[in-house]
């Protein structure tokens, strides 16, 4: 049956789940379990509350366990490895891809991780210790040692024959690298020269040269960048000496895409890309908590500058029914500047050369905004309180508070970059304190001035 | 040389670039843009302001102008054909491949469309047509008719002669699809079982039957859900008959993905996914202006509510000093539920079976929130304004409004789908417009009642 409508599926077995759970018919999850593949059911399991999760875990066979957890997200996997001994992550790893199982070792402690490693056979061990060095994170990090290397000289008929001898080759199989009797990597050949070109000839004829391999050290996000420009399927990884250690697979990129959008996405609202959707309460309180404490405090401070302004606000009770049109107007304006600049980070085009440009054209953004809609607010002003002068007053204020958003929002994230602080994640908080505070600081302070 | 740090290289390019506009030293460029390949001259393009892009695009060799054109966005891709007339758009479209074709000419007028169409030759044309008639976010937008298929009963020997006799394999080639005389699909033959199996064997034999070929109508989000979970390279497309109609690449896939992260990510901020960074003022201003007009509404809306209570602010001017504080902690709370609430409906978690858990699960962080956050802001107004009866006020009206956000950040976003509206685009101002009405409605209703 062809795939008429994914979501609409993963929505009728999260039904069928729930109301087996519910009436504690078992059997008819099992045989929902059997008819999915691995990522399906992982699909399942996260987009599952506790309840269902759990009898899901209970329920699943263990040789398909270990396919199922590396598809899982940090969160929802470290939630299950919390829960097993030595055996069952050993049990686990067996059939899973070094990348993969270095993945989830690096979430155990290090007396766990030597147990499995001990109990795993020479070949995959030192396949998953090449790995386990290198950061998540990073180019090592993504890479698996699957990839398939061949000399210059020989001919493609001896290519072919040498994959036909193999037990088995990699799933995602697009190139063969070249390397030298030092394993240093000299270029690559694709399997679709390889299947087009006269068996005759030899790899150093047709093997491309004009490769770019990734260093081991590169951060993933840049690996994702380069994959997504340049469309490739796998690329080759590299140490320092030029030394081919392994490969990347664009289905592992594909994480670190969605990763990085996310992270933009959440960390604006205080949220964290690795966290499941489905977290208990007592799991999601710290960390939401500590954002809504830290929002208090900005709250405070703003409040404190309306507070400078107690006696004006007592003479002319209409400013306490405006203000928070100037202060909400900055927030939303200096959201979408700020929004546009992060975005322009994450996908590496914002640097010295052009942020005056951005700087300039938010600015000039601004001033247009401001004229517009400043003019109308000073027109329902002046005629809701009959009084000209606060509709003048809230005009300018929010002029002035426009031009702040636009300034903050391109200042904010090129400083906090600088100082190697995450612009996302720090970015929203910071920026609404600024536009409260200038919002009602240049309301409040002009009608103090014009007003009393 | 390893590509040792992309985003500096990007930025070294960006500086030779604006130093030599500026000294008019376009030799330089000439020479910048030979040694980059054309994504990366895209990405330049990209990341410049306008006056840079201007002169990269003419001082790009024509050849490559098609090629560096398909690799821009949408915005910055209508900004180049816009200039061109029919015979540069033909000689564009010269080597690109039929989906990329076929994406550009749905930006053109129909009369345009067909004088292009008439101008390619025959096979290219019909490779064309056979695209263009789907919308460019479904499965058959995605879709490239470059896939080769053959017949079930030939053997392995056959198929590889045939390949080599193919004047050439597409750059992206992992699997052969398996038709029958009808040109249905029954299966398909990776790359890596044909390479590894007895040349003697059949198709039939060895090929995987269990694929779920994409229905061409599937959106193209769904497509990139399913590319994701499955770890594919590529798939095939059909139609409602089961015909295959060509295959999606993954290389397609993940601009979908990037661009549907993305469209969460800036809709939230009332911002366009396709929008270039570096528009100019003239063509930033209008889509701006919309949101914050739309803003501006609401948030007159709530300074109507806070009308209501002129005479309880005169009486006690310490409220309008806090009531901003009530507002602005249900804002942030709400967002960061219905950023969750977002995130998860993306990424197809969400459902009618999963709603109420969630809601449960936001509304018991809300209290847990409410009373640990209400305790504070209310010792601080006690001790601030020296009366307790204010800092009960503001406790009871902030966890008032946490749970009006939590309700409001599950709610908003479920209704908005389920009325076709995209959650994300509408959703935060939405949300705010109730957060601030019911905080400062809770708060100074309260202080009506409990304090004048």
């Amino acid at each position: 049956m062809p795939q008429a409508n994914d979501q609409a599926q993963t929505q009728h077995h999260l039904r069928t789940l729930s109301d087996a759970v519910d009436t504690g018919a078992l059997q008819s999850i099992r045989h929902l379990l059997k008819s999915l593949s691995s990522p399906d059911i992982a699909h399942l399991i996260e987009s599952s509350p506790p309840r269902q999760r759990a009898v899901l875990w209970r329920l699943l066979d263990s040789e398909r366990e270990g396919n199922v957890l590396q598809e899982l997200g940090d969160d929802v996997q470290a939630q299950f490895l919390k829960g097993m001994d030595t055996d069952e992550l050993i049990a686990l790893t067996d059939g899973l891809e070094p990348d993969d199982i270095a993945d989830i070792l690096q979430q155990l402690p290090d007396r766990i991780i030597q147990e499995v490693l001990l109990a795993m056979d020479t070949q995959d061990r030192q396949r998953v210790e090449k790995i386990l060095p290198y950061q998540e994170d990073t180019a090592g990090g993504l890479m698996n040692t699957d990839n398939i290397s061949v000399r210059a000289d020989i001919t493609l008929d001896v290519v072919l024959r040498y994959l036909r001898r193999l037990p088995e080759l990699p799933e995602i199989f697009d190139t063969i690298f070249v390397v030298n009797r030092n394993d240093r990597f000299l270029g690559q050949l694709s399997i679709s020269k390889l299947l087009s070109s006269d068996p005759a000839m030899t790899v150093r004829e047709i093997m491309a040269t004009d490769i770019e391999p990734i260093l081991a050290s590169v951060p993933d996000t840049e690996v994702a960048n380069l994959f997504e420009r340049h469309d490739w399927v796998s690329s080759p990884v590299i140490n320092e000496d030029g030394e081919l250690l392994g490969r990347i697979t664009i289905d592992d990129v594909v994480d670190v895409i969605r990763d990085d959008a996310d992270h933009s996405l959440l960390s604006m609202a205080g949220l964290d890309e690795d966290s499941d959707t489905f977290a208990t309460v007592r799991n999601t309180f710290p960390q939401r908590a500590l954002w809504l404490g830290l929002n208090l405090l900005t709250a405070l401070f703003s409040a404190n500058v309306i507070g400078l302004f107690e006696q004006t606000i007592e003479k002319v009770v209409a400013l306490a029914v405006l203000m928070p049109i100037v202060a909400s107007m900055g927030g939303v304006a200096g959201n979408q500047t700020l929004t546009i600049i992060i975005r322009g980070m994450a996908l590496g085009q914002i640097g010295k050369s052009n942020t005056y440009w951005l700087f300039s054209r938010e600015l000039g953004v601004a001033i247009c905004n401001g004229l517009l809609w400043a003019s109308c607010a000073a027109l329902v002003a002046s005629l809701w309180f009959n009084d000209i002068i606060i509709g003048a007053i809230i005009a300018s204020a929010m002029i002035i508070n426009l031009m702040t958003a636009a300034t903050a929002g391109v200042l904010i994230p090129v400083a906090l970059r600088a100082m190697k602080i995450d612009p996302a994640l720090a970015g929203t908080m910071a920026l609404t304190t600024i536009t409260d505070a200038v919002g009602f600081f240049s309301f409040l302070g002009l009608a103090t001035v014009f007003l009393t």
